[in-house]
């Protein structure tokens, strides 16, 4: 059975390399008539280490999510109008990660840094809810499917997306009252999805 | 026979990309001075409204002409300077659709919002006669199409396409008085391209 | 025998993907703070006309480009050093383009037009060198060309990027007194790889 | 044995083809309001020198690194996670290139060009460390290596990377004295990758 998806997979992945790379864009060097000897630009560079933070999360919360939609789109060989559309909302969000980074970069270290980081984390809500949309519209379609499949298969991937969802509900609900321990909450999310995604890599041999 | 077009497609789809992508680059942080608390970074937020409906109706337009890209393309098997170029068209407006979706952005919500109305809907004046172009030229040559296509395929494809043209032209000719409806018809004519993206693929069988 | 040359080939394809779609980039709407009213945005965007006509030509100019590049790895089936650096001397020069694009833009209706086309059509004669410089190497080597290839097929695309030096040298040289006229041989010329790039197709077969 | 790598490597030709597209970003037109005349533009084109030269530099550094980048990936067959994230390490800090380019560009004529040069270097220091990285686990795990590799090929691999290390520490350590100098070496540098990505392949044969 061919797999269908070859056109999807590749123009997902140039959106998320475009989106990936464009991040650096939001790092901006500082104007000459501002920053001139080399202890002001050292100083510039060591203010500005809320953009590096923003900057190097995003960028690997991006990678990460590239490697799950690859492990998903492992196991999808035909494809539907929905999964067209979700995947499209997928991409939407993964190309509009380069905002919220911004507002996270500019306000994190300052009095506006609790809408910034809700900001943040609630794009990453809504990256969860599309991937778990996706998982759901093609696993309850079998014909969909990588033939030959298995049934825990399906639930191991189906319960690795549906677990990260309260958690990134909770990181959002608590930014506004702690947005570091939020972000914290974020980044260690961003490890369990490294990790986890090679536990997935099992579930698919 | 083999298919000639594989590497306009590529080439393609690259430019989609990069355009549907490049789309956040008009989503501004605010500037630090300017906003400071939170609830003045809220404040920005909400005023920002106009970017997000223009950044979401551009993202979903540029997808769905992707989509009607690959449509057409897989009936394409052989190509002329004529499929050459009237596609370097169709690239070339997709790629400019950032502009009108800035100008957008900034005037719907003022006194300028008819130009900037008339503006956006006329690039998808544009965007639609390019997809005709293209298709006339496909399909007036049946030794440029796959083997094997049916005539009630053909002008499926031609009617699908020749009808969009009288409503955009309408939508363009009502921005100069009633800006917000001809936005509306717009997005009306993006969900219809959705579901009718749908009934194509159903004519390809 | 197998083609040695994908990657260098999807690498370039992606890098004037790229270069083509960043061009939008210099397409900047107005500050709300400047233009208010319906006729303000009207007499904004016709005041543009330099930076439309400068991201047309460009965005062809790059367009056909690329259809050469493809043209000439047809015939290539090996590389070397000389070839990859060869191929990485005209990728400097089209992720360029793009400089010299917003200078044309922003002066040729203004009193340093003449330093402004000089520029423009500057480098496109570095343009040209450079794929007279890529075709040199791969034709003084007939081992690195596609097999079968005739000495009257290599003759004629010898020609072909020969014949353009000189006129790109002379839209150069005239610029610093007649912009105007050395910007019209530049888009003659780009009519004139447009028709040549259908010719060059025939001697491949 | 199948090749495992192909969808890592796709998507790092998309990140090595728009970081080094998107450095044309930092070359900057000149605001309309500042420069009138032709001479005035003249002299603002020759005020940019640095620019030139970031850009110019840094483009053919990304160049060299995607060709070594393909030249170890020519060798790899398998991948396990350490690959994935040493990869996204290299990928990381090559699309961040464009940041110390843009101060280098800024300040490298300057009081601050110590600085400027130092982190420049520094980021070649961290790229250097991340191509050991992922040569270092590829090749101590010869399960994940091309069938039939000769351990004198794996050992010319990990030689020619690692004997780059102490001169970029070099070049790094001198640059807040000699930062002319500590550049001067990064050229040389590349030169020397130029040439050596020639003997590697070798290697290969």
């Amino acid at each position: 059975m061919e797999k269908e998806t070859a056109r999807i997979e590749g123009f997902s992945d140039g959106v998320f390399a475009i989106a990936i790379t464009l991040l650096v864009l939001d790092l901006h060097a500082p104007e000459i008539g501002i920053v001139k000897t080399s202890s002001e630009l050292l100083a510039f560079l060591r203010s500005e280490w809320t953009t590096y933070l923003a900057f190097t999360l995003s960028f690997f919360s991006i990678f990460i999510m590239w490697v799950n939609h690859h492990k998903i789109f492992k196991q999808i060989y035909s494809r539907n109008t929905g999964i067209m559309f979700a995947n499209g909302f997928i991409l939407f969000l993964v190309s509009a990660v380069s905002y919220p980074t911004a507002l996270l970069a500019r306000f994190f270290d300052g009095e506006a840094s609790n809408i910034a980081v809700a900001v943040y984390t609630g794009i990453f809500v809504l990256i969860n809810i599309s991937y778990n949309l996706l998982w759901f519209i093609a696993s309850h379609n079998k014909k969909l499917l990588r033939p030959g499949i298995t049934d825990s298969a399906i639930k191991k991937i189906t319960n690795n997306y549906l677990y990260g969802f309260p958690t990134y509900l909770i990181a959002f609900g608590i930014s506004f009252q702690f947005p570091a321990i939020a972000l914290a909450i974020n980044m260690i999310l961003l490890i369990f999805w490294a990790v986890s995604s090679g536990k997935i890599k099992v579930a698919q041999e």
